[in-house]
């Protein structure tokens, strides 16, 4: 298995030295644009505006964030911190990157000094799922089905992805035989981005609706569920997008393996359990239209939480780049993230 | 429990002596248009381009359009059936309707005999609903949640309906405090159809993700899953919208409660299991757009079952007009459908 053969050369977060660039994923997959952001408040907006979404994306925008506002001086970089971390103030991985370059800036760092600290966060970031990568593609057997689940590519992070890279490294090893990519509404990442992604790799992948899934795994073309996470809990819940607790409950109900990858920097070991962790609700308006038009009569409710937690017991395999974890719970966490 | 004082005034399929009148459900819940079909073929094409839709009122549509052609001579009726049957080929009350009407002509009715059958066809449906109705919600219990799939309502009847005729009862008397309308992707039959509905009757009704039902029952809101079905085969086993057989699965898991409700019509005896039941599957491209725009990367692939099957094993009542059956299996079919 190699997976510098990947064709992946998507980069969502680019350093232009006095500017951020941010392809706008709200455009995708019919035009690439970028948007430039010039300060830390035009990188908090874009992370509110979803123009930049995934967990590790959003973190190193953010520690990019930090270094625009250091080049505008100390006022600038000691105001910047608290508008960045309220941009989207669920994403665990935003706050651990914010909190790693607000101890540079304790520690007196220059621009320059913070300029190398956030490249590092992105370098590490992409090294780390190249790891994991390997480290995934080495659990899924040979000749296999994937289902996966929103977007966890190389747009959601430095490049090559968390579950997506588990995936381009499978597919380039041909152990993946296909891809089933979820829709995932309400914003269709899974529709929109994933498979993009992987046509863009010549990964042979399908699109599926959500509520398809165990219909899927029944047909026996599915022997995995890949999928990446937002927070990490010390028993090893993990909270991701919504639907993926139903996948994980369907995965087990036919004997399909469920697989989570995702950095170190997911692991929030303060959290005891899944059962800790606040789901975000968004805007109802977001599952009562569709491409910008209205389906659902005036006047209607609706139930929209961003995130669910898939309790550790339903996990087969926690993938990070420290390690793997598998069957996880308390004690198998703390072995690896005491 | 009483299913009169239900504010329910909706058809979907009004007949006119000569003409059909359908109201066209493509443009619901913005519009109530209606279009008029003077013949079996128009009425043909209705079923197809989804003008009318749900298992028992395409099977009351197609008599009315016997109706249409025995109107128009002999030679009419014999062209119409074929026409008629190719329709929508696995909808299972689309067929018994036919049969129903094959018979009426075969035994040489004239055509205001042929116009009492299809009135008694519709009349029937609607009495079955009621019926049913108060059957399942006698099941229910107090104070509950419950959570619907796809519409099985008025629009899908002759009026009330089957799934939702429970809920119109159980809402009625009180038993129901909220209702929870899966979208039902790709047609969003849930979103549009069934939202519409409950919120016309003043019931308690909230719009949930197709891929948040795992999430919602875990939340303790949702005691009954009751959902209709296109086919039950002799063992108990039900064929119906995508998303079904995920559903139940996430109900069994969580302890909540699973009720199918559908005319005898709609049982099959001469199907003996769910695996002898072919899933239509439909053009990928109803995957690959929302709402007319195209969401999805050119040269897609998507994979678009309209059906599944749930297994017997997973269902906690299957609901008729000839009664109740709890654990359904093919001894207890046998006993009510012999």
């Amino acid at each position: 298995m190699n997976a510098e053969i990947s064709h992946d050369s998507i980069r969502a977060v680019l350093w232009r030295g006095d500017r951020l660039r941010l392809l706008d994923q709200r455009k995708l997959p019919f035009a690439e644009d970028y948007i430039d952001c010039m300060s830390a408040d035009e990188v908090a907006r874009a992370i509110r505006d979803l123009v930049v979404r995934g967990a590790p994306a959003i973190g190193i925008s953010a520690a990019w964030g930090v270094v625009l506002a250091g080049q505008s001086g100390g006022a600038a970089l000691a105001a910047a911190m608290p508008v960045l971390r309220a941009a989207r103030p669920t994403a665990v991985n935003l706050m651990w990157a914010l909190d790693r370059m607000q101890r540079r800036v304790a520690e007196g760092a220059d621009v320059s000094a913070l300029e190398r600290e956030a490249q590092a966060i992105q370098d590490e970031d992409l090294a780390a799922n190249r790891h994991m990568g390997e480290l995934g593609a080495a659990l899924l057997g040979k000749k296999v089905g994937v289902m996966t689940h929103c977007n966890t590519g190389s747009l959601a992070t430095a490049g090559f992805g968390t579950a997506l890279g588990v995936i381009r490294a499978g597919s380039s090893s041909g152990q993946i035989v296909r891809v089933f990519a979820g829709e995932t509404r309400p914003w269709l990442q899974g529709a929109r981005l994933t498979m993009w992604e992987l046509m863009r790799d010549g990964i042979p992948a399908t699109l599926v609706g959500d509520s398809a899934a165990a219909h899927l795994m029944k047909s026996g073309q599915v022997q995995w569920v890949i999928v990446g996470a937002d927070r990490i809990a010390a028993n090893g819940d993990v909270a991701n997008k919504i639907g993926t607790y139903q996948l994980a409950i369907v995965a087990r109900h036919h004997g399909v393996k469920f697989m989570v990858v995702a950095p170190a920097s997911t692991v929030d070991m303060a959290t005891a359990s899944g059962n800790d962790i606040e789901i975000e609700m968004r805007d109802p308006a977001e599952l009562l239209a569709h491409s910008g038009q209205r389906t659902v009569v005036e006047g209607a409710l609706a139930w929209n939480p961003v995130f669910d937690v898939t309790p550790a017991a339903l996990i087969d395999a926690i993938v990070t780049e420290r390690g793997v974890i598998e069957m996880p719970d308390a004690s198998r966490m703390q072995m690896l993230f005491a």
